[in-house]
């Protein structure tokens, strides 16, 4: 399952509407003989993928998949279907399947005389690959993790605005991979006024990678028609709103399931005001500024007790600076 | 040297202007037959608490002590003498002592013969227990700690100015332990007028710890007769500035080695400012607030480039809070 996870991992931004799963087939002495990932629609799901790989020695053999098998037709065939006709004799899957048509796959599967299990790294997939793909499965809307640099006082930007760099180069790297794994990076039209960035996607070397997210620029101030996020080097849309509701529904109905949301303040206070940040990813740098913007403007609370509280996934470093992941505690989204 | 880190570790706060010493005695087949640290000053040195309860079985044995004995004559004899008056036959020490009249002391023993060694677990001793009275005796001022604690968004209040509780239940104890092992707790004068703070040890059951710190008010605002820091809990120094330099003057002639800084924000930014911040310690609250004041007040940074640049020690949980330890890159206190 550790493969079939990374497996997985390594497709996330690629296959949106539809989730990031691995597959690894073992043969029936337990080599393996097959392994795959999601392709980008309309291509082939990862068991399909790591079945063809594996031919005919997947007769008798398991197969170990991220998701539980979907078990009905959509784009693609059931893949219990290709799992079967493959001669498969166990399957084993990390996170059962919250789709109301998908769903049963497992069961179908154990009906048919195969031998299935559940649950192997379940927490893993949940809370990695799989995760912005089973909040939209569960909320029906895309899933927003709301990333920052700040110093230890809290500042993003110095007195005078500069904020080149507060991070490490270790965490500036890490953006870009979070960023490479998204469907979309949301700023708002302070930033774009502010910073002018690109908001694309560049490996070590500075290439633009091949997939690039899509650009959102939201709020009510216009932006220069010269300004770096309307380049050519991806695709951009602007919305003349930053209702996170709005904001959301628009991204959800283009296909956007998980979303990189960049700042500023004034962008980032009006989605956890709603209730519409699902993560938080905070780079905290050890620097101190005194003086210069914060990272959350106004966020609907008066006094402390009204304060958005949140649990601390995790804490870790990041180069130097310390990396902090952490959840809403009432639940994602406030549901 | 566990056993004497932990000895030397349970006085801080208590020995000052004496440095925290632990020490244990082993008789000659290694079993530990004395155990003491330094007491109160003008109390004896560690190694004469321990030698006294090990008594005739010292001889022939091994005195294991977070510092090098001391070789001179000051409110006690020399702890080298009591060494060799009882007969051990080997000395382990972590730290060398750096005071110009007492170091030496190894020599000493060699010269008479003993089995010396210096250097086990000195980096753990030296950022711990000693690490307040080596900074005084490499720099001649007291060691400050400035502590607080913020949301994820870096407020230390709400819009109202509440600030009750930010951090939670396990960090609020840790900072009464951390005040306990203080010589000396300062605040602005802007605190006490915003939250009419104690500044007292209390157990877990609420009652007052038997040691106070010196509580120190600084500041140009005046504060009123019925300040809660000036109630008989324990003594309380009130000092018309908030230089820093001439606060740790004050605070040094008066034997404070180990200072905890209490904020606020004002205050903090004088010293940020003024490079005698030796040691940052925050406690990061999972809650966003959006509004309200921030940890640290102007430091004399205006662009990025200049911000001050910490090294983090430590990011580890403190109950649901990130605890970030920190010390400057430029040294401590800018030397």
């Amino acid at each position: 399952m550790e493969d079939a996870l990374a497996l997985s991992d390594a497709v996330r931004g690629t296959t949106s509407p539809n989730p990031p799963v691995g597959a690894v087939i073992l043969d029936a002495h337990g080599h393996r003989v097959g392994a795959g990932a999601t392709q980008p629609p309309p291509g082939p799901h990862a068991e399909v993928v790591a079945l063809r790989e594996a031919g005919r020695r997947a007769r008798g053999g398991t197969a170990v998949v991220t998701l539980e098998p979907c078990a009905h037709h959509g784009r693609t065939p059931p893949c219990t279907r290709a799992l079967l006709d493959a001669g498969v004799a166990a399957v084993r899957f990390a996170v059962p399947d919250p789709h109301p048509a998908a769903s049963g796959g497992g069961e179908v599967l154990r009906a048919a005389g195969m031998d299935v299990e559940a649950g192997s790294l379940a927490d893993e997939v949940a809370a990695g690959p799989l995760r912005a793909w089973l909040h939209r499965e569960r909320t029906g809307r895309p899933h927003v993790t709301w990333k920052y640099a700040a110093t230890l006082d809290g500042r993003v930007a110095a007195a005078d605005g500069t904020s080149r760099w507060i991070s490490g180069p270790v965490s500036r790297a890490e953006v870009h991979a979070i960023r490479a794994a998204a469907d979309a990076v949301v700023v708002g039209t302070g930033t774009v006024l502010a910073d002018d960035p690109w908001l694309t996607v560049r490996g070590d070397d500075g290439a633009l990678a091949a997939r690039q997210p899509l650009r959102v620029v939201v709020g009510t101030r216009g932006i220069p028609g010269g300004a770096r996020v309307l380049d050519s080097a991806a695709e951009t849309i602007v919305l003349d709103s930053h209702d996170p509701d709005e904001v959301l529904a628009v991204l959800g109905d283009r296909g956007v399931v998980d979303v990189l949301l960049e700042g500023g303040p004034t962008l980032a206070g009006a989605f956890v005001a709603g209730r519409r940040v699902d993560r938080l990813l905070a780079y905290v740098a050890p620097a101190l500024l005194g003086a210069g913007a914060v990272a959350l403007g106004p966020a609907g609370v008066s006094t402390v007790t009204e304060a958005h509280r949140w649990r601390v996934e995790t804490a870790t470093m990041s180069g130097e600076d310390v990396r902090i992941s952490a959840v809403p505690v009432t639940g994602e989204g406030g549901d």
